[in-house]
C-alpha cells in the first residue's frame, strides 16, 4: 500500500513535544474555561490529557490569565500554549510564568519595540511562536488586493514570518485556518510550498460534534494524506475532549497513529440482529482500550461476516439468538447472543495480557 | 479558489438519474429492512427520499424480495437497485418486477449461461449493473498472487468487467470498497486509471455514526477532491437516513452541492454564553432548510464574531445576556439572548420569502 510521504519541515520543540521534521503528528486542543479559573482549568487539562491531548492552548486575555499559567504548569503534563491577541506584555508575562509556546501574530502587536521585547524573551527560553492566520481577520490591504483568498492568507503569513526572521527568530509554526474547506486546502498547499516551517492544521468555526467532525475529517484528511501538516487541532462547538477523540480517529484512519479500530457493517436487509445496539455495546466496552493497535469487527451476518472481516484481529458476527466469535477470519466458537460482547472482551483481554 | 476538476467517465442512467460524464454526484443508501417487508420498506424509502437520498439499494435474497420490488416501485420516486449475490434468477426476477439497477458480480454467478440470460434481460431494459468488489471477498487466486491489495482489487474488478464487455454490455458502474482507508484510496485511484466506467465510492464496515462518518468523510473527501467518484454511499451502522445526511454534508463541504452551511466557533476561554446549546438550537430550528444555499454563523464573541464570520449570510454572536444579529459582517441589531434564535430565523425566512 502507498505510504504517505510527509513533507519535511524544520523541527521545533514545544516543551518536550517535537513538531515537524517527521516527528509524529501531535494533537492539540484548547481550554474552553477561562484560564484564570484555576480549579476548572485544572480539571479540564487533566481530562484532555487523559483523552490523549498532547498540547493544550489557553486564551490569555488579561494578566490574571497570564498569572494562572504558573499554577497550571505545575499540574499539566502537556505543554501549554498561550493564545494572545495584540498585547505583547501578556505574552511576556506568560513567558515569565512558564508557558511553553505562544500563539501571537507579530504584525498585529503595533510598535516594533514590543515585538523586539517579546521575541527576546521567547528566544531566551526557547519558546516557539505560532503565527495564526485566519480567513476572517485578514489585513484590509490584502483583502483589497486579492479578496479573501489563499493568496491573501499566504501573503499575510509571510509578512508575520518576515517580522520574526528579521529578528533572527526561527522557532516558528504557522496555521492558515478558514471555515471553507476549498479555501483552507489551497492556503495550506501554497503555504507548504512557500516555507518549510511546521504547519498547524485546522478548520475554524467547524460546527457541532457530527458536522464539525465531518468537516475536519475531510480537510485534515486530505492534507495529511498529501503529507502536509505537523500538528492538528479539530475545532468543535463541543467539549474539547471530543476534539481529541476525533483528532485521534483521523490520524488512526490514515495509518498515522496506532490504536483500536472498531469496524462494523452497515445494517442491511440481511441483518437479523440489533447490530446498532451491539456495536455501541462493543464501543463502550472497549472505551479504555483505544491505544491498543487492534482491529475489532462487529458484523451483522454469520455467513459472510467472518470472511468479510478477515483483517480484523477479533470479531463477532450476529445470527439468530446466537452468534460467532472469530479471529483473523477463523471461527473461534459459537456463543449465545447475550454473551457475545462479554466473550469478545475476554478474548481481547487474554490477548493483551499475553503480549 | 481551485475548482475540483472531475475525471470524465462514461455516463450511465439509473432510472432518471445520470451517473458519470460530469453529472452531479448522486447520493445512495440501502434499506435496512428486508425488502419483502413491504409496509416497513415503504416507510423507509419515503424517509430516505425526504432526507435527500437519490438512489436506494435493497437486498434481494429470495424470490419474495424480488417480487416486493413491483410494489415498492409504485411508491418510490427514487430508482431502486437490487443487491444480489450469486443467483442470476433473482436478478432476472428483479428486472421483471421493474428494478432500475443491479448490483451483482458476474464472475460469481457460475455458469456462463446464467450470465448471458441476465445480461440479455438487463440490456433489453437498459438496466445498468454495478460490479462491487470488496476487500473482504476477493478471489483466492488473486489474494495468493497479490495478497489483499489494490492490485488484487483492481484485477478482480477488471475480470468482472471483461465478462460483461465480452457480451457487449457497457452500462457498468464499479465500486472497490474496503474498510482500510489507504487500501480503499489506492484501489479507487488505480481503478480510475484502469477504466472509464463511473465509480461508486464507499468505505465498508465504517462503524457507528460518529466514527463511521469520520472515516467516510476522510476517504470520500480525499477521492472526490481529486475528481474521482460519480456516486457515493456513506455506510454507517445506524439508521440509513443518517447516511444520507452525512453524504450531503461531505458534498456540500467540498463545494460539490449547494445547501445550508452552519458554522460555529469552538468554545474557548473568551466565550461567555452557552455556545454549544445555542448552536444546537440553531441546527434544530433550521432542520428543514438544509437545501437552501446559505451560510449561517453562530459565534461566541460579540467583539470578533461578526468580523470573523464575514462570509456568513446571516449570523448571531452571543454576549452577556444580549447578543448581536448580523448579516455579511454588518450588525443588524442587538437582541436579548432568549430571542436570538427566533430573530435569526425570522431574518432567514424573510430572506427566503423574498427570493
Amino acid at each position: 500500500m502507498d505510504k504517505v510521504t510527509r513533507k519535511t519541515t524544520r523541527r521545533i520543540m514545544l516543551g518536550d513535544i517535537p513538531i515537524g521534521g517527521n516527528a509524529p503528528i501531535s494533537i492539540q486542543s484548547m481550554l474552553s474555561i477561562k484560564t484564570s479559573n484555576i480549579p476548572e482549568a485544572t480539571t479540564q487539562i487533566r481530562e484532555l490529557i487523559s483523552a490523549g491531548c498532547e498540547i493544550i492552548r489557553c486564551a490569555v486575555m488579561d494578566i490574571s490569565d497570564a498569572n494562572a499559567i504558573k499554577e497550571l504548569k505545575k499540574i499539566s503534563k502537556a505543554p501549554l500554549v498561550a493564545d494572545i491577541h495584540f498585547d505583547y506584555r501578556l505574552a511576556i508575562a506568560s513567558i515569565e510564568n512558564g508557558i511553553d509556546g505562544l500563539r501571537i501574530n507579530p504584525g498585529n502587536i503595533g510598535k516594533i519595540e514590543g515585538v523586539q521585547k517579546l521575541v527576546a524573551a521567547a528566544k531566551e527560553r526557547n519558546i516557539p511562536i505560532r503565527i495564526g492566520v485566519n480567513s476572517g481577520s485578514l489585513p484590509k490591504d490584502l483583502v483589497q488586493k486579492y479578496s479573501v483568498s489563499a493568496e491573501a492568507m499566504v501573503e499575510s503569513a509571510l509578512r508575520h514570518i518576515k517580522i520574526l526572521e528579521d529578528l533572527a527568530f526561527y522557532d516558528i509554526k504557522v496555521s492558515a485556518k478558514a471555515s471553507s474547506i476549498p479555501l483552507m486546502l489551497e492556503s495550506y498547499r501554497k503555504l507548504s510550498k512557500a516555507c518549510d516551517y511546521p504547519l498547524h492544521l485546522g478548520i475554524t468555526e467547524a460546527g457541532t460534534t457530527l458536522s464539525g467532525s465531518i468537516k475536519s475529517a475531510i480537510a485534515l484528511g486530505i492534507l495529511l494524506e498529501e503529507g502536509i501538516g505537523d500538528t492538528i487541532r479539530v475545532s468543535l462547538t463541543a467539549n474539547p475532549v471530543q476534539e481529541v477523540i476525533v483528532a485521534k480517529e483521523i490520524l488512526r484512519n490514515l495509518g498515522l497513529r496506532k490504536g483500536l479500530n472498531i469496524i462494523s457493517c452497515p445494517t442491511c436487509g440481511r441483518t437479523r440482529i440489533d447490530l446498532i445496539g451491539l456495536t455501541e455495546q462493543v464501543e463502550k466496552a472497549l472505551k479504555n482500550y483505544s491505544d491498543y493497535p487492534l482491529t475489532i469487527a462487529v458484523m451483522g451476518c454469520a455467513v459472510n461476516g467472518p470472511g468479510e472481516a478477515k483483517e480484523a484481529d477479533f470479531g463477532i458476527a450476529g445470527g439468530i439468538k446466537e452468534g460467532l466469535l472469530f479471529a483473523k477470519g477463523e471461527i473461534v466458537k459459537k456463543v449465545p447472543e447475550e454473551l457475545l460482547v462479554k466473550e469478545l472482551l475476554a478474548l481481547i483481554q487474554n490477548h493483551i495480557g499475553k503480549q
